[in-house]
């Protein structure tokens, strides 16, 4: 079941791909990527294989049913058999959408992904979560998919802009707030790169254990739930929208104890988090929570499971009603309100 | 991973659906299954429920990017959640659509189904093959998602006209060829109803083997290569075409050896097979072949796996070129021309 993750060198790539067991490779790469790496990578011409190459529109645009459709449409009008092989070139959207044909595409063909953001390197890439976003949320519609290889070039990282290693760098907050050993890494200033085999290793460990997400997996949605009501509501980078999530669990479940260790691990990855989008006005409360009634964490119509954390590395589950979040964003106003970058 | 399955007058369909373990049922329904029972039913207001109704268009339109988008937007507008149960009530598109929109829908929620035709109660309910279609061909975008019950009343054939019924016989005369037991019943001349169960018996044995196919299940393929090609070139009934699939099978990689045999079941299940659509004209091969090259059981760009049959019961793999394939039709050309219903 678990993905085969290696770390290798750009160059090394197209190696890999000649290493797989299919004479049809079904490349799905990032418009930009591909025009900043597709000539180093020359990935077009391997010996013995026929390779197609779809283009992905910018970022999370990916992600929706017209594109889906024409992804499948443009590989099945190319006479597509059940051992080929998709290639995933880019962040997480590209390997969101590029898993999500692979897990459709006759019932389900191999896939392998070459993460290009930090982003994607610690989190999306890695699991077999699958999906394409719905006009009622993020990720709402989609599967559970392995891929088979995670071929991680940390070299990419040198075109990225701050902001995309910013929201990077706000998935790792998660991870040193969910595992002491990441914590005590970021704290004494490790070099953000140095941690993304630490984040992966984390990961992997727990989806081994809980592929399908009935159990300890959705620890991992810690500071989600928020973090994605927010994405929406404000267009912000997904890492950010996490961080402003995990601070407001801190403030709604926690009261705040886990603050200074939160701002702490923000500054030594050198997130640019900036203000919070409802500095000094009212948090948008009737929108988030109309946001939350639709997350796929919700188990019935009036509860939704949420990720706690009292300490670092402790995390626990709660069931909590719709009612009673609400009363906690009024109860928690003015301290919501208040909330900074600082 | 197994479905229940369960026999039961049309009265008790709403005390199964009362027993599911959910506070909201989905409920996903054709058209004009819907439009004839929907009062007998009375499946929309079971207290404690929060139930959904969605009406799918008739036959296999539903099948496409555009329905599947419109059902999941349809329920998602509406606060689903992971307890969510959905329930298909409807013939085999109907099962194969609700099957799809539950496997993607919050990366995959359970699913139960009332199969309403013949066809759909001998096999297109049964093994959890989810699928909608594409330009390129039938179900070639799909999961594997294993509905929870399937609820069979047979009472539902009633209103079903005879193509209908001849089509899902069509199917039967696959696993009358697939099982001696299953044969020798047909050459006794029970009355078809009573085979549903044998047939279903059948096939869930087979996918409790191999349920994501990568071995004797593909044995229930028996005919189906040439019958999906058939199918798509003539807009036949999928089980009409799935016996000139069998006969063309037999022509081509048996000497017509079993042609007898297949004339006699289906005979005893009264199929109205009509003439073959290329009654004295040439047979359209390179349509077909352009349908087989996009067959989902290709396995490279040369070649396809076939399933043959030598004598009742005993069926086995043959890997083929479509060149050889391509050499056989114009080999028997002659035999091809005069199939026929006799």
């Amino acid at each position: 079941m678990n993905s085969t993750i290696e770390f290798c060198k750009m160059d090394f790539l197209k190696e890999k791909l000649r290493g797989l067991d299919t004479d049809l490779i079904l490349i799905i790469a990032d418009l930009n990527v591909w025009s900043l790496y597709s000539k180093k990578l020359s990935l077009l011409n391997i010996d013995g294989k026929k390779i197609l190459l779809w283009k992905a529109p910018d970022g999370e645009k990916v992600k929706d049913f017209e594109n889906l459709s024409s992804a499948l449409d443009f590989f099945l009008s190319r006479n597509v058999h059940r051992k080929a092989h998709v290639i995933s070139l880019g962040g997480g959207a590209t390997s969101d959408f590029s898993g999500m044909v692979a897990a459709l595409m006759l019932r389900g063909v191999k896939w392998s992904t070459i993460p290009t953001t930090l982003l994607s390197m610690v989190d999306a890439a890695i699991g077999g979560k699958v999906a394409i976003n719905s006009p009622q949320g993020k990720n709402l519609i989609g599967a559970f998919h392995h891929p088979e290889n995670i071929w991680v070039c940390d070299s990419f990282l040198e075109t990225l802009d701050e902001k995309e290693m910013s929201s990077g760098a706000g998935e790792i907050v998660k991870y040193a707030l969910l595992s002491q050993d990441i914590y005590n890494k970021v704290v004494s200033e490790v070099e953000v790169k140095s941690l993304i085999k630490d984040c992966i290793q984390f990961k992997e460990q727990i989806v081994t254990e809980d592929f399908k997400e009935n159990g300890i997996r959705k620890i991992l949605n810690f500071g989600h739930t928020f973090g994605h009501a927010i994405e929406k509501e404000y267009q912000l980078p997904h890492g950010i929208a996490v961080v402003w999530g995990i601070l407001l669990m801190d403030i709604l479940f926690n009261d705040g104890k886990l603050k200074t260790k939160i701002y702490q691990t923000i500054e030594n990855l050198k997130i640019e988090l900036g203000e919070s989008p409802w500095l000094n006005k009212e948090f948008p409360v009737t929108s988030i929570m109309t946001y939350l009634r639709k997350d796929k964490k919700t188990t019935s119509s009036e509860l939704i499971d949420l990720v706690v954390l009292n300490e670092i590395g402790k995390a626990e589950f709660l069931s909590v009603s719709f009612n009673e979040i609400e009363n906690k964003l009024s109860e928690y106003k003015e301290e919501i309100k208040k909330l900074c970058s600082i």
